[in-house]
């Protein structure tokens, strides 16, 4: 069956990635009661710690342990990979990504200050034995080096152990392109999906998951929500288009519980916020332009969590727990 | 046609006053150009200025002109009533509340402190001659004095000359009662609609609006959305509580445009914070008790909304603007 | 005697309004038991409605009751004068600061939107009759009308009726001017003093409060402050700007007692976010650049208020309570 | 020289551990190059996990890394032991954290849900070889296991690397006691301090600094404030307390500089959040007893900064750079 997600038309991959530079890379663990993994996102192509790109946080329902965003906050720039894995593992991918960014670069903890690692997560505790902390650094350095403009959606990277309504989450992505006076852009999101009652599960407005078990439950998890756009909008407009990715979550039924870790950030590719320039010339977006963005955000979103799950297999893990594919409950 | 919001229990009246002791009045201003009023909530029957209830709000979407809020956020209580009107007005209301409580209390102003009003607004220029700023003080008085514990819906109050998906909005209200260890509990919500284009429209996930228009549009507007309930909980918790209005207004399709002045205050009546006592002893939910809360605001975000439509008739009103009623359209 | 505060240049008036095209006026009412007034500040000398210039907030004690901050925070941009007053009258002030902008603006509340009023108060109700309402409409606009690029200091204007460090408080100035990256600058700001206990008094690091007291109190009251710039700086810039205000007043010994209103508003005349551009075109400063911007408004907040004592004269007034002028003491 | 801060009275100690159940423990690496360490706030005796006390945080200037904030903002406890080291070890502190307590408690990641450590830092590379990654897992359990309610303050634990002020920094402490409403309560605070011009340096209103170098300069850093109290406050006026902590700090002559992340924490160990109790009996202050509990905050914050400066010895550490005692500068 083919679902439509709102009005605006899909980027060439539907995929963050259609969005020019940004690249995404997997590693994913898969042995038994190990069921884990690390997802890279490098926002662009250039020089990431010298030529910051603006950036932004919202914070949905703060349950969670997501590192970086103080400084996304502040600075309304984003200077490494983002880099997403299971909670008790964001210890092991900040300083993987320390290490990562000071190989590349001298400067850092030397003359020119130190770096802001984005980590995001969610638990996957039911799938996956996390207290086993399987991810290593060598995990979060292939997850970077397998970083390219096509990845896989489902039980893969960060999203292996995940689960969403009950069902298999994990990661899913979408991408929306729009004109907006005359200049055509990208917008793409990258979920990771651990979150939700089966119940609850609703795609393009049919109340599938009511459907499925007819009780409500209360559920825990989180939602990871990434968003890039090469439109040129300003850290102020990038935590505005933030706060529009929970309406994209609620379309799929989402009451975001009180465990859940829900956690948006955003970046724009337009303009770079070059720590040796002294002055910056940003050309952004009159705020009355800003409706389309919203809503491919709000679309986007609402895809990539279905997208989370029907590319999503079946897996069995921890302590023989299962989490069955929404593609085979569909059946 | 009967609409079924989620899958809690409906309060009595199905209206934000099922919340024990809160009451509702509206003034309907309605005489050609001239479509506007003043709704008026008052939160509990006790001495609103000493015995305070806790309180929190929520911005979705700042664009609008809302007063009080930022002393919710500092001292997590209120001590007036709500005042609901259009935009420009919301000097004229303030000062009729500051007018409404030095008359009824002596200590303000005095040896008491000062007094926080609490304004929400939304622009109703399209239906109504808002710069003839036609809302005087003894409308505030007289839609205060008109609050009781059952009130209309639809095109009334300050809900009169409102715009909703393109078709006539206003004021809406909803209720929900839940248990949460062994204790029953409600919450109810009072929303002013004034948001959305036409083909956005979802009613209980059937894109209804798709269907009337086919065509997606940008639109302007604004969401007030206050929310009581009697189940105990803490300043902090009710913050929590209104950042979960926005999955209700999504589930109708809302899109939150730029423009939109999105704006969500709550309050709970199980507790007082006295003015006169130096110590409060408080009992609250712990916050793994409250999804059953969220679940029921969403519900009832979501319910309020369509109501605000279902009950308003068509207004014919400045320059021969008009709006034409749900009801008319379903038809 | 001669204070110095702080090691940056002075701007020429040691004003606000050293920041070309910001004008300040005052109304003072000052008769027996009234004594209170207002203060108007007009940001830029264009078009504030369609080419509004980039602002932030910042709530360090949000007991207040100002109006517009929500707005502010959201487009990050100022559309209207500043008005200043006393807390009861808010309400006023909003309705005059709709008329007066509606009087200019045929737009509002039409086709260009509705308007966005910034209201800052501080309670005078020690010193003035502030239950009985006394400023008026006209009052706002004799204030807009007397604006100019210089303007008095101390028991003036809105700052007729306030208490500051239990001596008389009211309205301060300064300003400095830097360079940065070979370019000058000013930065000036103008604050509303009511808060403080004498004992905490403290004057370029005298402690002169505890020598004329000697015993500490808890003390009421508020500050508002108002910071303007030509330096070209972001809206998340100015917002970085508003949080070092705070410092600014713990140098005069200021603790932020419970019932402090303390708030801080920053504007930068540098670029325009034009109504009817699609695009803007903005130049703004390396945040690595920014330190001598953080210095000077800590400079100029402290000499303010400071200023704001040392300019007042002795008030009596309600009910015959009189504040002493800070100059009659030190003598 | 006998400095006197503020009007309080001292704790027993002038530590943070006056607040009984509070313990502090450092591990100092001092080897050459290396000048580090961790320093491990436990702040309270019972089950940290299950039974959490209040807490909030508050970020005066978020150019830092610190971790676990978020949670804290939502829920409103801390469940953990607080870790301070340098800003490139947060990830081996988060990973030790969790092993830390996945150690103790067999439930985090299994039934229990995850676990949030709060880890705080600031950049030690000038005297420190930070990019070496020196701080390894087994020091933060023997900062745990050292953990004590007696502890040095200067170039310890932490603070081992760190400057303020140009001259050597580190770990400070102070307390207060103090009476509201016939009853004694303790305030005490912990900082780390790696921010400052010399020539900025205010001791109790001593221009200090302006004495030894004359010139001001553009500094970077870092301020990192814990506050623990007996007093019985809720997460929202905790949060309320933490915004005061810039007032003591400003007091001491800082100025906030662009890079500085200055980073507060607070909790009350006067209430418990108990895991598996549904529901919560808290007795807290009336906010209008709170003055008092600011005014600590304030002395303690400013006489911990010094102390941080008074206690440190001269260190020579990476590059054979030096950072000198205050005590020598002062002889």
């Amino acid at each position: 069956m083919e679902y439509k997600f709102g009005t605006l038309k899909k980027g060439e991959k539907n995929l963050i990635t259609d969005v020019k530079g940004v690249k995404v890379g997997h590693v994913t663990l898969s042995n038994g009661d190990i069921q884990t993994g690390v997802t890279a996102i490098i926002p662009h192509e250039g020089d990431l710690f010298h030529d910051k790109c603006p950036a932004a946080s919202f914070v949905i329902n703060g349950y969670g342990k997501s590192a970086g965003l103080m400084q996304i906050n502040e600075l309304g720039t984003i200077e490494t990979p983002l880099i997403l894995t299971n909670t008790l593992s964001v210890g092991t991918a900040f300083d993987a990504c320390v290490r990562y960014m000071t190989g590349i670069y001298p400067g850092i903890g030397w003359n020119e200050g130190t770096v802001n690692p984005v980590i995001l997560e969610c638990n996957d505790g039911f799938l996956n034995d996390i207290r086993g902390l399987h991810v290593k650094t060598e995990h979060i350095f292939e997850a970077l080096s397998a970083a390219s403009d096509t990845f896989s959606q489902g039980a893969v990277g960060a999203g292996r152990g995940m689960t969403c309504y009950g069902l298999k989450g994990g990661i899913g992505s979408a991408s929306r392109v729009f004109e907006i006076e005359s200049a055509d852009y990208t917008l793409g999101t990258l979920v990771m999906t651990n979150f939700g009652s089966t119940s609850d599960l609703m795609i393009c407005g049919d109340h599938v998951g009511a459907k499925l078990t007819g009780k409500p439950e209360d559920a825990k998890g989180s939602c990871i929500m990434v968003i890039a756009t090469d439109a040129p909008i300003s850290t102020r407009q990038l935590q505005r288009v933030c706060r529009h990715a929970q309406s994209g979550l609620a379309r799929t039924g989402g009451i975001t519980e009180n465990g859940s870790g829900e956690v948006v950030v955003a970046f724009s590719t337009a303009n770079r916020m070059k720590m040796n320039e002294p002055v910056w010339n940003m050309t952004v977006l009159n705020d009355s332009k800003m409706s389309r963005i919203f809503r491919s955000v709000i679309e986007c979103v609402e895809e990539s969590i279905i997208n989370s799950m029907l590319y999503a297999e079946t897996v069995k893990g921890f302590g023989g727990h299962e989490r069955r594919a929404l593609q085979e409950i569909l059946k």
